[in-house]
């Protein structure tokens, strides 16, 4: 779409059409709303004062692209946004060049823009990285080691602060407090002016190194104090839904010759009335009516996130050592209802997971049960300090692990593949996993008071409920759900049981499938008995298979001198894509319908 | 040791008496110098003023806290300090109950402290955690992100800023700066009451509201701004020598009821003049003659470090997109070569692992090769990043893993036990492994015109020297050094090659000999070519076993339905202690001649 030959009334009408485009395919796709709805204009200024394919255009989280992607020849294609193999919900390098980077997670931008900024001065290009990053990305650390290092070199970045004032859920911390204090419009500037006038004219003879002082101290009434002291020039507040004033102000920031952060005030929602001012509740949405903003009902099954918040609840009521984190998803991953039960006892600490674990690991050594639940793809963030503060010093600590396994529309960069492959090596941890809610109470009841390090998988939306009675949950045992003469085993792992239960009903003959609910500890007894009369062990577990269950299996036979094979059907090594689950499922060939077939036709039993 | 008792002139004493016997010991048996000589007289204030079995004392990276563990009953046994079963140069539960925490990596302090002083508040017990953190721990984003929470729930902490302006390397970024720009001693407070007084005095009349602005703003003179804008107050600066200024301050501190920064001035290696104003060469030493300063003569073999800086050195010579960075580890991990030959193309970020990683994802984005230069245990930090921002993107980032495997003195927190687990899962990642000098050349000059992402680790200190002339790297190819008729084969991998040579020469035949140099990919020809041959494969690799380079070959042989036996001499699932490297294999039972018995009687061939 041709931006730069457009005037300003002209980008007024793009920017309209644009949030048109955004709420018709979102009310039908689903997808995120208010953040990129808040972005258009600033998105309009980017493109009108830098050129995308030649200057790095940086998306912190990216899940604010969608004018981006509009703009840059996706216009048809956004009819497909988050569908298998259709327009992804993030940038994508492989869907457009004019994508610089894939972004997923909070807060890398600014290290992106450091190392483009590098690369840019070693060419000699005059490349000018530009970044977006709202205000929630700012709480991680990453956007501090980064501002550090830029503030030291002093490259030519642009960071485009997009301040609603709220990232996904309500803004936590200093930084947000901070910007929060900002003076409305420019008048903070006309009053800086003011008193810089004051100060030439009404300083008495003899003081001037004071009033030398002073003067430098009026930074201080900027908001723009901590990034100036951090070596990082300061402009702002802007007004992001003025075109004109976005436009002239990234063409001062892009001579600036050295790092600059554009302070631009949004709304988020901007432009659809009912989403204007609503927070967490239109930050990522499923298909809605436009006209009444009501969106599609659900069919009625409580999800797994669901089954966790009550039963933690019931757990920290009956005993107040149960405390508890979230980074940021409060609503996401059902700790709001905590939060709000025990203000005092459970956390929203913004997108800070490194500190999260860690937080949580001295609560557990003065006598806590803390409950970390942070997604499993954003457990990643804190993997040394599950590593070194809270297994090494073998604290009871539980991490709750939601969207475990394929998570559908949001696709690679938020897929819960790794878990299992990533915390199964760390001595003293314990993993778990549930296969239906029932187990997942059990799970967590096992955790409060079990004397060290656990995690918990569980996997997005609901479980398919199972007509297996389970027992309580008890370290190390497996569950054998179906006992029978077959020598081949099912042996299945989470939401894993449920394709495997699928699985064996489509099979010819009965076949013996055992719950192993713990992948660490293994129950070693159960094993040992299943080899003395079994030959061949299926696996099934939404897991990476390098590193997963299977392997723990595999390692456990060849500790063990077993004579049994094992045939994994977790995931092959690759990233795996956006769109339905099932879809998903299906491409990589492990449906039941695909299973039976593999292993009806399987040369080596 | 009684500190509460004494009076300013005993404790000089006491300051004396530590500092000698820390002189006394590490001389002898090397150890981290400078910063614990620097911290004497803060430690004695925190023990003076605080309870350490009832106050949580948290030492930020813990290698200051050698006066801590002698006032702690721990004067004698002072003696074994990081020897094997002796004393850890690091904080340690297990030691002793005025151990609050395990530290060894940095900047996990203050998070440890928020989740301290939440248990305070819902014990209602009236404990104060108090922080000891060094201004080079200050540029980890973890360190922000509980700031930032600190500053939001204003739990009563004391954290000791102690600045002593150099880390372990030069102080970088902008924090640093900030430090480093503090007016010496009290001068500032006289001149900030100078300042006030001029203002209530000498402000014309109808000008009270910039009056108050103006007050407002000379927070900005004050060091402590950062702070103080995080919602954290600010003492400052003092001087941490000074043990009754440090008392007095402490006990003010105390009694805030809420956050408080003492930033305190130290001189590293205080009081032994030759480490004193000396920088990184003192943070760490090996032994050392007290009455010269001058360190014992190592045995000259070149360290691997030394060899891959010397290699990497060629290859920056010669290809100029060749750029790389550390995180606060320039001479620890050879990069201080680069960095002074090419100072636009090589680069310290501090301790930021996590933006060091991204900020190369970027340049080689770009069409640069970077080297991501960081120690096993450390890159455990950039977790994340190596996931979302370099193998997602499929970048050729190389990943040089120097203290892979067992790293000795320094014990649990720094072993290089994990990497492969922690990388081998990863979509698009390759991994190899010299075991020799030369094949650390060949493999870097793989990995530079290598185009995927590709992490190459090798052992802390020298490799053994083989007899084996290598071939160059090829991807996914191994090598077989020893081609017998043995039904059984020694798979060594990295370091770990060594080793099985050493046991192959204690075997009563020949055996089979194959230098894995891929852990992924796998050499699968090799690998089917031998499996038609063989019955047994035995891996050495100084890695943990689960997930390590015996599980990729049990995956292997699964996938491929193949009937061979596996024996991994990888590392058990706990955490590896402190000690003399060989007395740790020992206890590991991975010396040769332990696993030639262990070979030997191994029934299952």
């Amino acid at each position: 779409m041709d931006i730069k030959n457009k005037n300003i009334k002209e980008l007024e009408q793009v920017a309209q059409d644009i949030r048109d485009r955004i709420i018709d395919v979102v009310s039908r796709n689903g997808g995120h709303f208010s953040s990129t709805l808040g972005a258009v204009e600033l998105t309009i200024g980017m493109h009108k004062v830098f050129d995308c394919e030649f200057d790095p255009f940086i998306f912190d989280v990216s899940h604010q692209c969608y004018p981006h992607k509009l703009i840059t020849s996706r216009w048809e294609e956004f009819e497909t946004l988050r569908q298998f193999n259709g327009i992804s919900g993030f940038t994508k390098p492989k869907e457009s060049k004019a994508d610089y980077f894939v972004a997923g997670h909070s807060s890398t931008s600014i290290s992106l823009a450091v190392g483009a900024a590098k690369a840019a001065q070693l060419e000699q290009n005059g490349k000018v990285p530009v970044v977006m990053i709202g205000d929630g990305s700012m709480s991680a650390g990453m956007v501090y080691e980064a501002l550090n290092e830029l503030g030291d070199i002093k490259l030519p970045v642009v960071i485009i602060l997009n301040d609603n004032e709220m990232s996904i859920a309500k803004p936590i911390g200093a930084i947000s407090k901070h910007l929060s204090k900002v003076l409305a419009g420019k008048g903070y500037q006309k009053f800086k002016d003011r008193v810089d006038k004051f100060i030439k004219n009404n300083m008495p003879e003899g003081a001037t190194y004071i009033a030398k002082r002073m003067e430098e101290s009026l930074k201080l009434i900027t908001p723009g104090i901590i990034f100036e002291e951090m070596g990082i020039d300061y402009i702002g507040p802007i007004d992001g839904h003025d075109i004109a004033e976005v436009i002239d102000t990234l063409e001062l920031a892009k001579n600036f010759g050295k790092p600059v952060i554009v302070h631009a005030r949004t709304v988020k929602g901007k432009g659809y009335k009912v989403a204007e001012g609503q927070h967490e509740h239109w930050h990522g949405v499923g298909p809605f009516d436009v006209e009444t903003g009501e969106f599609q009902k659900k069919v009625d099954v409580k999800s797994a996130t669901a089954v966790f918040s009550d039963a933690l609840y019931k757990l920290a009521v009956e005993d107040e050592k149960v405390v508890g984190v979230t980074a940021a998803m409060p609503s996401g991953t059902g700790m709001d209802k905590l939060m709000s039960a025990f203000p005092n006892r459970f956390w929203d600490v913004a997108i800070a997971e490194q500190h999260a674990v860690t937080s949580m690991a001295a609560m557990a050594k003065d006598g806590f049960k803390p409950f970390v639940t942070i997604y499993s793809t954003f457990l990643q963030r804190g993997f040394d300090q599950i590593i070194h503060d809270v297994c090494l010093m073998n604290l009871p600590v539980t991490f709750a692990i939601d969207r475990a396994g394929i998570v559908g529309a949001d696709g690679e960069t938020h897929q819960g593949q790794f878990d299992i492959s990533f915390l199964r090596f760390l001595p003293n941890m314990t993993l778990c996993a549930p296969r239906d809610s029932k187990t997942l109470e059990y799970s967590l009841e096992f955790a409060k008071d079990y004397i060290s390090p656990c995690a918990i998988r569980y996997p997005r939306g609901a479980f398919a409920e199972l007509e297996y009675t389970p027992t309580k949950f008890e370290l190390g045992k497996g569950e054998v759900l179906k006992q029978t003469s077959s020598q081949i085993v099912f042996i299945g792992y989470g939401a894993g049981v449920s394709r495997a239960i699928a699985t064996e009903k489509l099979h010819k003959d009965d076949i013996t499938i055992v719950d192993l609910r713990f992948v660490k500890p293994l129950d070693e007894e159960l094993l040992k008995e299943l080899a003395k009369t079994t030959k061949k062990w299926y696996i099934f577990s939404d897991s990476q298979r390098q590193g997963g269950v299977g392997s723990a299996l595999l390692e456990f036979i060849s500790q063990n001198d077993l004579d049994i094979k094992v045939k994994s059907f977790e995931y092959d090594d690759i990233y795996i894509q956006h769109g339905d689950t099932k879809l998903l499922e299906e491409d990589l060939g492990i449906l039941p319908e695909q299973l039976i077939t593999k292993i009806q036709i399987d040369p080596s039993i």
